[in-house]
Order: structure tokens, then C-alpha cells, then sequence
């Protein structure tokens, strides 16, 4: 069975595509990534969606981006903005972009995946909803796999590397209902980029809003508001 | 004048680099990745470096990239070669090859440049001595210039990053030859890939041997050896 490594911050799109790795028949090696995110609650969500969908392993590394003034996710002092229209979420880069975040992802990634033997990367990055972001462009993945090629002994010997993004093109709503479709309990995602002490979503930022537009279009209610005790997921 | 982000690792190499950045007129901010290496000295001495140096700031971040298998420099488990002929050393990949360290730590340095609103990075690979390794190469280099162009706000807003390896080029001796006129003090900087506890040079792995090699070729004795009481460089 060939490996992947999948990368897994804990969120709603991020599930999806790890079942999406396992739908496709790869051994799914789940990667979570702190990077001084300001909280700590995705780990524990990653842990949980990696074991409700069978990962074959799941490893949680730190690396400390949160350099003062780079982001809204990782400095406390950066607003994260709440209660915006949709035309203002998909329009320019928003204060939630973590300066080469997707590229140090990947970049750890590739590292897991050469160690492993595993060729495939897969990456829950979407250019619909969240085409503020330029690391989640399909130029970003493209210029990344170029860049695999060269930077690994794998690559040296021959071997190509491939960054799958299978939600890519993906409305919010075609991701819930392919969530729902591939048996992911979605009750366990947190999207939040300002959950509560106890993973409670703010329901305002642009996480919230895309996430919440999703499940209205896709006509199911979110059951990660539904549970009890576990008011985690935005 | 213009900010650099220049990556510092406590060895020669390194040293050298960041004195060219300084020579080059930019505003030097040095960064030193600890990747799960065996020994913790290199940043004791990348941080007596960039002091002495001037550095206009020097940052330690963290990621946890020794994955079991992955290398000799990160896994005990690997045995660091040691008395390897010079024709051994620049053919094939060694086992000290970091899978994808290169791309990891200028991934780092990207994110730390475009927060500081820094274009250039500088990293002391070299690609004479070096030959074995994947990402020390020219193309590797490039790849990677191509990808920052892509995966930043700043490269979708037109900016395009440049990566300087100024030693790219040149052998031992001539990195030694430099760093001694930019006045560099090579007796702070740790070269060795398995020094003692108190940072003794092991003097038989591929670092010590191109080391000795480089100061040999250059004509002038290497003061990293001669310092009482600070055994520290190989």
C-alpha cells in the first residue's frame, strides 16, 4: 500500500481530505503542525479525526513562526477580524495569513514523506472560499512539487513528488457533503481562528462564516454546534 | 538599508555567510534553526557568532524533524561516518543528508523575512565540498526562489525574494581565505557533525575532514584547535 503523508490541522477541511487520502487507497500518515497558533485546541481535534478515520500514524510537530507582527492566528496583539461580508473574505490577503505557512507545512511535510518512502502529500487548501490566500493557490502547488524534485535525495534519484489538493475547486458545501459522504464525523472539526478557552467557535470570524455558509448550502445543521458538552467546532 | 534574514548555524560556513550579508550592506537578522541535531553547542556558538558579528538580531526556532530513519545527524541510531576518503565524501548522498532540512529552514527563513519586509536570504550552502548533497545545489536554489514568488502576500503583491549562497562556489579554503579578510573569528565557530560533550571536534567525520582539509589548503592553522579551554571546532 503506498504511503501518503496528510497533513491535518484539526478543521473541517483538513478531515475531509485525510479521508479523502484513504478513499484513494493510500496508507495515510497524518502530520499536525504547531506554528504558535493561539490555541492549542486543533492538536486535540487532530488527534481525534486521526483516529475516527484510521491513520495509520499521527505525529504533531512544533516549529515557532509566531513572529511579533506576522499574523492574526499567532500574535494576540493582530485582531482577528469578525463579522465580515463575503465579497471582503475573498477579496485581498487577510490579516489571518501567516506569513509561508503552507510552505513550511509542506516543507515538513516533504521531510516526514522522504523519511517514510511516501511520495504524496495531501493538503485541505482550497482556492474557492479562500482565495485571499496565496499559498493556496494551485501555482503555490505547483511551484512546490517543482521544488521537491530538486530539494530531496528522492528527487535527486528520480522520483517526483505530488501535492494533492483534492478540495481544491470545492465549494464549502461540496466539502460538507463530501464529508458526509465519506463518513466523516464532523462533529469533531474546529475551524474557529478564535475559539473560546474551551473550543467554543466565536461564529464571526471568516472560519466561522465560510464554515456556517457551507452547511446552510448544503442543507445539514453543523454537528459539531449540536453536541453537547463539546460547543468546540466553529 | 535593506534587511537580510541569514541563516546561522554556529559553523564555518555560516560565520562566513553572515559576514558577507554585512558586507554587503544589509541589515543582518540572523536565524538559527535547531532541527533535532545531536548537540545543542551549535546554537551556544551561532549566538557568539552573531554577536560578534553584529547581527541587528539572531532568533532560535525550533521543528522537530528528527524522525526516526531519517539521518545520521538527527538519529542516534545512525552512525555519523567517519574517515571517509575526500573522492567518498562528494559522491552519493551521505547518511548525514537531512531529508528536506534546506527547504525546512529557508521555508522558516521566508516566513521571518516577509514579516521583518526583508526580500533576501542568505544560507551558507556550498556545492564543491558539498556535491552530495540535493539541496545544496544551484537548481535547488532557483526552485526555491520560484516557489517564494508564489507562496507569499508579498510575491502575489510582485516581490520577488532572492536566496544568496555567496560560498556556492568557492572550496574550504577559500571560504577560510574569506572569512579571515572580513575578519570573522573562525576559533567560535563548530563545525564537527559529532562533537563531545564539551564540543570537541571528532576530527574524522566529513565536516572535520574538509575542515582540516580547507585550513590546510589555505596555509593558516585552524584557531578553533588551538583555543585552551574551548576545544569546540572540528
Amino acid at each position: 500500500m503506498r504511503r501518503a503523508v496528510v497533513l491535518l490541522s484539526g478543521g473541517l477541511d483538513s478531515a475531509v481530505t485525510l479521508a479523502e487520502a484513504k478513499e484513494a487507497g493510500f496508507e495515510a500518515h497524518a502530520l499536525t503542525v504547531r506554528y504558535g497558533q493561539r490555541h492549542a485546541l486543533e492538536v486535540e481535534r487532530a488527534a481525534e479525526v486521526a483516529e475516527a478515520l484510521g491513520a495509520a500514524s499521527h505525529r504533531v510537530v512544533a516549529v515557532g513562526l509566531a513572529f511579533p507582527g506576522g499574523s492574526a492566528l499567532t500574535d494576540p496583539a493582530i485582531p482577528v477580524p469578525k463579522g465580515r461580508e463575503s465579497e471582503a473574505i475573498g477579496a485581498g490577503v487577510p490579516a489571518t495569513y501567516v506569513p509561508a505557512r503552507n510552505t513550511v507545512l509542506l516543507s515538513i511535510a516533504l521531510a516526514l514523506a522522504e523519511t517514510l518512502g511516501a511520495r504524496d502529500l495531501f493538503l485541505g487548501v482550497n482556492a474557492v472560499d479562500y482565495s485571499g490566500y496565496p499559498d493556496c493557490r494551485p501555482a503555490f502547488l505547483a511551484a512546490f512539487e517543482d521544488l521537491a524534485a530538486v530539494a530531496t535525495r528522492a528527487g535527486a534519484e528520480g522520483a517526483r513528488f505530488a501535492v494533492h489538493a483534492p478540495l481544491l475547486r470545492m465549494s464549502k458545501a461540496d466539502i460538507v457533503r463530501r464529508g458526509l459522504a465519506l463518513g466523516v464525523d464532523l462533529s469533531r472539526t474546529l475551524s474557529c481562528y478564535d475559539p473560546g478557552p474551551d473550543g467554543e467557535p466565536c461564529r464571526a470570524c471568516d472560519a466561522c462564516l465560510l464554515r456556517a455558509r457551507g452547511f446552510a448550502e448544503a442543507g445539514v445543521p453543523d454537528p459539531a454546534l449540536a453536541l453537547p458538552g463539546r460547543r468546540g467546532a466553529g
